[in-house]
């Protein structure tokens, strides 16, 4: 099981952060998710991470790139399902997610990325 | 991270099984998703089962049960992203998913619980 699957959910990609991530999975999701991206002419990313309990500077910064790979690739990203604790210790490590949307669940989320990528 | 999420999708729940199932979480997610059907009115499932590799009769049985609890709780359930080995496996096991729909992948089994959801 060593793959996060991207699943497409209409227009969107919708990626579950469930593991432990490590450094070869995180190539492998990216390399993926880049790959979808590009193949579906997706305008948006959904990555849910409510099944993370603790995060460290290693997660936020996976966040942050694979956001910012999306965003070259003209793809919105929005987080979803961030727990309190995880958004304390994400601010406490420094790592505020800048330019990455957040929602508080998979339906705000979509609904989010149908407004914005409808607006452009 | 000893919980596997259960995403709301419109009408719809969606499970994304990506870690080795043990007894205890089999447990908490079967509790998890009757209670989310009951709360949200589901009518339709989704379990993507697109990361696993291979399945043991203990998974087997597990997406079996999980069908037969959400049927009587009046919501359909649809296995969808089945790898070619892992159909093989089941049948070799002889768990044909009896009762268990099966789609290709999440889009495909959104349309199809949403044909089967209006019909009744």
């Amino acid at each position: 099981m060593e793959r996060i699957p991207i699943l497409r959910v209409g227009e969107l990609l919708l990626v579950t952060i469930q593991v432990d991530m490590h450094d070869r999975l995180v190539m492998r999701l990216q390399d993926d998710l880049t790959e979808s991206i590009v193949a579906n002419r997706s305008k948006g990313v959904l990555i849910d991470i409510s099944a993370l309990d603790i995060v460290d500077s290693f997660i936020g910064r996976m966040i942050n790139n694979t956001a910012a790979m999306a965003r070259v690739l003209d793809a919105q990203t929005v987080v979803v399902g961030m727990q309190p604790a995880v958004a304390i210790t994400l601010v406490e490590l420094g790592l505020s997610l800048q330019g990455v949307q957040t929602a508080l669940n998979v339906e705000k989320g979509m609904a989010l990325l149908a407004k914005r990528t409808s607006r452009k």
